[in-house]
């Protein structure tokens, strides 16, 4: 299996949880139509409402909406990326967690992610405040390819791409919800940065628009190869897009310009 | 002093060193016109021929090619970033080693390109068969900023400009011999990548066009803000970039998006 379609659904995710899991599951099934074997949905694809929210909506991986994509994942023999959900943690504050659903509907462990978005910059944002950091780096082999988690904030930090890459990832997810003002100057060279670095593919699936956590999400996700090249790009509107990865690439790439034996520090 | 203007400088060096440094002189010159109180050149500013004959060409840092920058930096009262130069190494390949000349004359600690480009891109390059490896990081305070070294296949491992940072890096030197066939898809994104991810400036020095070293180099040398905004870029001509460098953006940047104390792997 040497060429294999995938796809990235954006999303203008609102609080409505019901109205959310209707147009993931449209965008799932088109892209199983166009014959993609993965599809990454963005960040929080499941709910997104004022953040002090997150505690009461949150639910255990095993909850209502990564059932939901374990159904779709079983009806269209599909893997999919659950972009990430809050996920219930006891008494404490909810994990922004991810998890790959395998077409026979069985779970990857949950990624949950590191690096938190307390910024100053868009409106200001802490994540902090109603979410808990996860600690580990997750890859999971799902036979013709391992990918390695990440989500939206952990763009900026290589350490992390790094370590996947180390593990044996050879796709990056970043199911991401990045801000319409840091989206300009920063997303594209960052997920093509982590794809040339690392000489991997990156699929990154980015909320757009006018959310219903109440600022603007940029848009344009990507599918990048190892090369850097931009497979697939997305404009503002939500849909999918998607490429054809030839897996070749990677082996080619890492062959011809041997990065990761060069690092030395 | 809030503002400093920069400049770097392209050039299509030769295997004549003297009319590199007649080359060298003059863009040196038209920056201290412009009012550039720190300017960098590309790696192999004094020497590009085929690799083979470097070990022959190489200098002590204290030789005359280094002696003649310390002139140019007396007489301009200028900060001149050598580059790099083929740098003697006893019975050893050469280091390629890069230094900063203050306006005084003195020269700070030598960086020895930690990352060696030996690939088969580009017509196949071996770097390290006539140069030997460095491995310390360094930086240098001048006062006004801190400056952190590296030098052209440097740009592809984070890792080092991480260090730089933590170290107290404000300022990112990057000369550079960029390849005309990896430039287009690399050189951009990667430079503006450790802009962004590490919130700092960046000086990228590269040579242009067809050198004596045999084969196409990139150009399109740059300088970039922390966050990641393109302040001047050449083309494919030999000649000097400048900028204004805001020297507060590096707080602003840095207290709006704290990524330095958000790192946790």
């Amino acid at each position: 299996m040497d060429t294999i379609s995938v796809a990235a659904v954006q999303l203008t995710s609102s609080s409505d949880k019901k109205e959310n899991c209707q147009k993931a599951a449209r965008y799932v099934q088109k892209a199983a139509e166009a014959q993609c074997r993965l599809v990454v949905l963005p960040e929080h694809w499941e709910w997104l409402g004022p953040p002090k929210e997150k505690p009461k909506i949150a639910e255990p991986v095993e909850g209502p909406s990564i059932q939901f994509l374990q159904e779709l994942a079983k009806k269209y023999q599909i893997f999919v990326v659950s972009g990430s959900i809050a996920e219930k943690n006891g008494e404490k504050q909810p994990f922004n967690t991810s998890v790959l659903v395998h077409p026979d509907g069985g779970l990857s462990k949950p990624y949950r992610k590191i690096h938190l978005f307390d910024t100053e910059v868009a409106g200001g944002h802490k994540e902090s405040q109603f979410t808990c950091p996860g600690s580990e780096v997750v890859i999971e082999n799902i036979g013709w390819a391992t990918v390695g988690f990440s989500i939206c904030y952990d763009v900026r930090f290589p350490e992390l791409y790094r370590q996947l890459a180390s593990n044996g990832a050879g796709i990056f997810l970043i199911p991401a919800n990045f801000t319409a003002l840091t989206g300009p100057p920063h997303w594209e060279v960052l997920v093509r940065a982590r794809a040339i670095e690392n000489q991997c593919f990156v699929i990154a699936a980015d909320q757009t628009g006018m959310t219903g956590a109440g600022w603007e999400a940029h848009g344009h996700s990507m599918i990048v190869d190892p090369w850097g090249e931009v497979l697939a790009m997305a404009g503002r509107e939500e849909g999918i897009i998607t490429a054809k990865l030839d897996l070749n690439k990677l082996t080619e790439v890492r062959q011809k310009m041997p990065v990761q034996s060069h690092r030395r520090l």
